[in-house]
């Protein structure tokens, strides 16, 4: 039994997961659900899934769908003593959760890399989803002012955001100097061991992901 | 010291947060912060949520935002034991997360009486988003298929999602017959003391709410 980690390498979603299981140091399976040869349409992976995404952990009898309930459970489950992705205190763990909550409500609305890829939107249909992305991201750009982390000294919030800033750089190719806090931050988050390990980075993922970069060159 | 809620009793968030208060057995003062008299944007409540919104937790030092991020830290902080609202198994905590994850990613964007109250849209406008609501709460009527809660005895999800079910009966006048299960659901949290007892209903807060289900009238 233990831990299999469902997901395709170029997802900034599977790399969030990836990223808190390595952080966990948890052992773990992998198998690759090729969304460009259609494998999550395929049976034993609807068994697992019933909407028919990446990531999927299963966990023993656990089945978890949703990046961020990926991470939430393994911190839940695994993230003990020193290994806790939440802060201790109050005010860390208020901030923590705060921003986690807020990349689902402010941030991932506004992620146009899929309905550019898949949607068929064009730069014109696109263009209040990317204003309004590029003001909130002014938001997180004060967030980040005179600090390393989100919150403290690394904590989940941090491996929930950092894949999502770390596209809009690479697909939006947003330009570093008009967001310097948020590319240090990125900066800094890639080079951390249990990101930069990674397959995303890999062949058959940064690759991939690369190629579907192309796709969306027009946005920039 | 201790907690203050920031609320406005008809959002079906607040809601949210206050029933997780009384779940957990919790001392808290109260905030309005009434949004039709622009409460809101004032200063002293721009130094608790710089996002402006309701509803925001103070506990202590800690300031959290997002109903979500407020009921996790609720639970984190305070629920312990008995109390605990986080299910003890893997099987049962992975379907807990997910489908908090899940109401954030899947309902939550398709929630559309905001849009039609403040943003001027019209039934043709919103047709499409209602269709897509529509879509995905028949997968939680399977969802709820057999099952008194959406998780065990009655889990976190179930408080972060019955608020958001209520909403739509309420607003978009949705037949209880085409969707048994959800209505049985709600039906049943509606009675729970922690809901029951929670302003929402109250003078002030239900007649808030009624007076807004007016506004969009036109969407049922």
């Amino acid at each position: 039994m233990g831990i299999t980690l469902y997901t395709f390498y170029p997802s900034d979603n599977c790399l969030r997961a990836e990223t808190v299981l390595r952080e966990l140091e948890l052992q773990y399976e992998v198998e690759i659900v090729d969304l460009m040869k259609g494998h999550q349409k395929q049976d034993i992976y609807g068994s697992v899934n019933l909407r028919k995404q990446v990531p999927s952990l299963k966990d023993d009898d656990a089945v978890i769908t949703e990046s961020v309930a990926c991470v939430m459970y393994l911190q839940q489950v695994y993230g003990v003593g020193k290994k806790s992705l939440l802060p201790a205190s109050k005010k860390e763990l208020g901030e923590c959760l705060s921003y986690i909550a807020q990349f689902h409500e402010k941030l991932n609305p506004n992620a146009i890399a899929g309905t550019a890829l898949f949607g068929g939107g064009t730069k014109e249909s696109l263009a209040p989803r990317i204003a309004k992305l590029k003001q909130e991201l002014t938001v997180w750009e004060k967030i980040l002012d005179g600090k390393d982390f989100l919150v403290g000294d690394i904590s989940l919030a941090d491996f929930v955001l950092f894949p999502f800033f770390n596209t809009q750089f690479l697909l939006l190719k947003l330009p570093p100097e008009e967001y310097p806090n948020l590319f240090r931050f990125v900066s800094e988050m890639r080079e951390r061991p249990s990101v930069k390990e990674c397959r995303y980075w890999g062949e058959g993922g940064y690759e991939v992901f690369a190629a579907l970069a192309k796709g969306v060159e027009f946005l920039a």
